[in-house]
Order: C-alpha cells, then sequence, then structure tokens
C-alpha cells in the first residue's frame, strides 16, 4: 500500500480498504481466530458465565506519555471485564477513521493496540472500519467490544455492599487525566508524568479470592468521585472518603492546584475502586500491595448507612460534600 | 431531561449523562439483560457455536425512507451474524455523539433501533455513549456487535465453493444506495423508493436446510459487485453474472442512467447472495420465493473454474468485466 494518508476510498469496501486491513491492521492484530473473509467470528467453546462489555474511545491527543487510543481501547474494554470479575478473552474492533489520516499514525496506534492485547491475553476475532469525509471526525474514534468468562454465581455487584464496607483503591488518581492533559501542551505545561492506562486483570483477578468482596469498578470517566456517587447512588448509603488516605502523585497535585482541577474527578486508566468487607479490607489490601499494580493500594474510606451522598473527610479534619460531576473538566480523555 | 441538544456534559459520567441514558437510551431499548450499573453483562448460557461481529455505521442523512441510521445498525449487525448461518441473540451499542445533537432525532433514532431489535428478537445487553466536540463528529456514529450462535460443525465459507456453484440473490439491489442517496436531496431528485433496510434471517434460515449451502453475504457496502470480487478473490475462480437476471428496480435503475451510477455497486441493506451446487439451485431459489422478503429472488450466475475475475454477461449478448471498486460511488451510505 503506497498511500500515506486515509481516503475515502480506504472505506468503500473495495480494493484499498482490503489492502489498508490486510497490510495494517490484521498484519499487527491478526491470529488464527481473525478471518477477514468472513462476516462473523465463530468462537471456541468458553466455560463459565458469558460477559459482554462496549466502550467508545475519543482521546486526544491520541498519542500521549503512557499510551495511544489503541492501547487505551484495549485496556478499557479489558479492565471493564475484570473488574465484573471476569477474565477477557476476545475483542471485536470498530474504527471511525476520519479521511486524510496519516496512515503512519494509524499503524503505530494498530501496533500499540496489539501489544496491549498481547499483554492482556486477548484476542481481536473481528473489527470494521469506516472512513468519515474531513471535518466530520476527530481523527479517529474507536470502539471495543470485549467478551470473556466468569466464574458462575459471582456475588458481585453494588446490592452487595453493606453498612461498614471498606473502599480501597488501588494506586494514584487521576494520573491518566493529568498525562493527557500534558500532551495536550495548551497550557503551555509540561511534564513527565506516565497515563496510569494498563490491565487491571491481576489486580481483580487477586482480590477475587475473597468472599468479602463485594464490588470494583474501574475510576474512568468522571475519576474517583463519579464512582463514589454511583455507590452511594445505587446502595442509598453513604460514601465516607479521607482526604489525607487518597494517593495522588505530586505532579498532579501539582498541576491540579495550578489550574484548579480535582484529581478526585480526574480519569484514571489503569486503577480499580473496591469495595471488601470491614473484617477483609487489610487482607485485600496486603492482596494487592504484593504486586508491581498495587504497591501503592489504600483503603480511602467507608461506606455507612446514612444520607446518600459522598463525603470528604479533609485532611484539617473538617467536611466536605463532594458534588456530582456536572461539566467535564477534561473533554476527550479517554 | 429538560435539554434539547446534546452537551459535552451528556458524555462526561457525571448526572447528564446517567440522565441521557436511562431517559433516553434505557427507557426505549431495556430489557431485562441490560443493567445500566454494571461494567459488563452476564449472558445466559446460549447453545451452539459462539459467533460474533462488529460493524460501525455513519449513513448521512441519518433518516431515510425507510429507516434510520439506528434501525441500519441493528438489521447491519443481524444480517452479519445471519449470513454466517448464525441466530442473533445479543448486541452492544457504541454511540458517538456530535455535540449540539438534537435530543429528540436521537429519540427518533433510539426508537427505531428498538422496533429492529424486537423485530429480529434480540436484545441491546450493554451501551457506552461518548460525546465528540462540535465540529469533530457527523452527527452520530454507531458502533454495533452481535453476538449470536449456530449449529455446530456448519460448512459455510468461500472455501467450500466449487465450479458449477450457482450463485442467488434474494431480490433487487441498490434500493438502500438509491434511498439514501435521494434522502440527500442534493441532485434535487426525489422519489418514493424505500431502503430494503431489514433483516434478513428468514432468508438465511430457510437456505441453511440445504447441504448444497456454500456461502452466504449481504452485499452492503461496495454492493453485488464487491462480493462477486471476494467470491472470486478467495475461489481463485471465474464469477459470471447474467445481467439480464439480476433485479433492479425501474426506479434504481432510472436514478443510476441519469447520474451514472451502476446498481451493482450499490449498497443493499437486506438482501441476500448465495452460492449453492447447481443441483440445488431451484431448491434454494423456490424457498427464497415462499418469503415475502425473497419474492424477487433470482439465479444470477454462477462460479466457473478460469481466471479470477468478475464478468458481466450483457444484455446485448456480450460481455463485461466488472472492475473491483476504486472510489466510493455514495459515500456515507451504511
Amino acid at each position: 500500500m503506497d498511500d500515506t494518508h486515509i481516503s475515502l476510498a480506504h472505506g468503500n469496501g473495495g480494493r484499498c480498504m482490503r489492502e489498508l486491513i490486510e497490510t495494517l491492521f490484521a498484519r499487527h492484530l491478526g491470529n488464527p481466530l481473525l478471518d477477514l473473509r468472513t462476516d462473523a467470528a465463530a468462537l471456541p467453546p468458553l466455560d463459565g458465565e458469558l460477559m459482554v462489555t462496549t466502550d467508545g474511545f475519543t482521546v486526544e491527543p491520541l498519542e500521549f506519555p503512557g499510551g495511544t487510543i489503541g492501547s487505551l481501547a484495549v485496556h478499557g474494554t479489558v479492565n471493564d471485564l475484570a473488574v465484573s470479575g471476569a477474565v477477557p478473552h476476545y475483542l471485536a474492533l470498530s474504527a471511525f477513521i476520519e479521511e486524510g489520516f496519516e496512515i503512519k499514525l494509524l499503524e503505530r496506534i494498530v501496533v500499540s493496540m496489539a501489544a496491549a492485547a498481547r499483554d492482556a491475553n486477548v484476542a481481536v476475532v473481528a473489527g470494521d472500519t469506516k472512513v468519515v469525509r474531513r471535518g466530520e471526525g476527530g481523527g479517529l474514534y474507536l470502539s471495543i467490544t470485549g467478551i470473556g468468562v466468569r466464574k458462575k454465581n459471582l456475588r458481585l455487584g453494588l446490592q452487595h455492599v453493606k453498612d461498614g464496607d471498606a473502599i480501597l483503591v488501588s494506586g494514584p488518581v487521576g494520573d491518566h487525566g493529568i498525562a493527557v492533559m500534558l500532551a495536550r501542551e495548551q497550557f503551555g505545561l509540561h511534564g513527565k508524568l506516565l497515563s496510569d492506562a494498563a490491565s487491571v486483570l491481576p489486580l481483580t483477578q487477586a482480590l477475587l479470592l475473597l468472599d468479602g468482596l463485594r464490588f470494583m469498578r474501574d475510576p474512568t470517566r468522571g475519576g474517583l468521585a463519579t464512582v463514589m456517587h454511583e455507590i452511594s447512588h445505587a446502595s442509598k448509603m453513604q460514601v465516607r472518603l479521607n482526604q489525607l488516605a487518597i494517593p495522588v502523585r505530586d505532579e498532579v497535585f501539582a498541576v491540579c492546584e495550578m489550574l484548579g482541577y480535582d484529581p478526585l474527578y480526574l480519569a484514571c486508566e489503569g486503577r480499580v475502586v473496591a469495595i471488601v468487607s470491614e473484617a477483609q479490607a487489610d487482607e485485600a489490601l496486603n492482596c494487592w500491595r504484593a504486586l508491581p499494580q498495587g504497591e501503592q493500594a489504600a483503603l480511602i474510606g467507608s461506606v455507612k448507612a446514612g444520607r446518600a451522598e459522598v463525603v470528604l473527610e479533609t485532611e484539617l479534619g473538617g467536611e466536605r460534600i463532594l458534588p456530582e460531576l456536572e461539566d467535564d473538566p477534561l473533554p476527550r480523555i479517554c
């Protein structure tokens, strides 16, 4: 394929599209289950409860320190399955590419996607590309559906949350949000911060051994605070967070201070929030801290009977109600 | 929800997004398996070989005679599973909505999607919405992944095509392409033609009873001619089409004549191309003609040993090589 940029012909179902798919997508993502000649992929039998998730990705810029929209999309999908207690197996990829998109950039993105898929041990089994006219897309949008399986009769979900349960986070929050923001360079700020984007599967699998595990979620769009609101909303209980206990990197804190962001509302792409029975909180924390991804895991709060709201116990000993997110602090972050 | 148009806040993971999803998507697409509070949907056990497909949709205009991007997306996904010999069960929906999009239009699209899903007996089990900034999307892009099952050990695929096999099409070609084109009104043309967008499941299920069935495909992007090239490309044989036998509606033919399009390259969204053994060609045709969707089904050609190309036997008794599609005759058609 000699073209340097995507044209409408790369999306019309004809020769150019076939070449793009063969020489770029299939070359990097190919595996025995990905058959370009079929309309649907036939999957080997899976043992366990079948789990499905889907997610769209619109991050800007498309490459940022620690990842690309491609690796982000794979990790995000893998993580949605992981926090549901599942082991991810298969991905289906749909790409909307804007006319004029640089093919070398597309290739770097697909290569990073392939690396993330290998890392998480998942195979891309189906794909589709559409080319949209110049000015009608943001460069590249990806949508990924993930399929996995989990142990049958797993009791995991917000309906199992009880008064007194402990809330844990697996690592510092806001890294992804700030890394992407710095990559935009729109505030004249630069930094060495990497996105936390990664598979959380080792973290979620470690906690599944605990019968006191109630619920897990990855705090992406809307950040930690938004997950806390979901917990409070669904359990009709109060979520109490201890500000001093919430891990935030110095760089993240500094940028937030400067620009007026709150790290609790910034997207993470490689962290897990878990709710665990009070009795097993320490055990869960130790499980996580024994893993490289969980060295900075922390017990950050608890769920209490009471008014359904999110209360932050501040470092000064006061209390602050964390509001639900209204306006996006940083659009197109994941 | 009081807003009339989509804002960035509808995509940020907070309250506005939750309300949009609850009052619009879940209200129309809701079913016992769609749980808004989970990251991944748990599916009941399926019996048979698991099949997966994914497709992106970018049609313009978003509403056209006979459908919307929503019904088109459901039908398109259902049809990719159907032509693979599967019965579709579940859909996962990802939407990219442009800031400023009219919420009433979004609702009409979701309503038509729900009707198409009911019609095809499939449930939307997972979903995601992203809002992209004004000027960075074409209004609405949808990506749908479909999951279904088919009988184990089904021998269906281009590798089974043999010299002498018959090629059938289930109805007139090009209706969808021309209906969408007319809806754009860019040529000052108007017409009453409806898109053929529909589920082809009854058509595909009818043929699965024949052991001479080799392959089925729905001729979408690139139309009938592009499927013929796929057949020739994969089988390394010649595809011979009889122009007089290919059903094309008068309105489609007239518009094509006027504007210089070839109906063989226009998208269909409710037709099936099937390859069947010569011996069972008549039986297959009768199966289709007994169905309301297949009344105009026709035997349009055959596969022959020889140079891998697509030959059209013209009405004047001549022969013409059908080239592979290079430029899109009508972009954003499906």
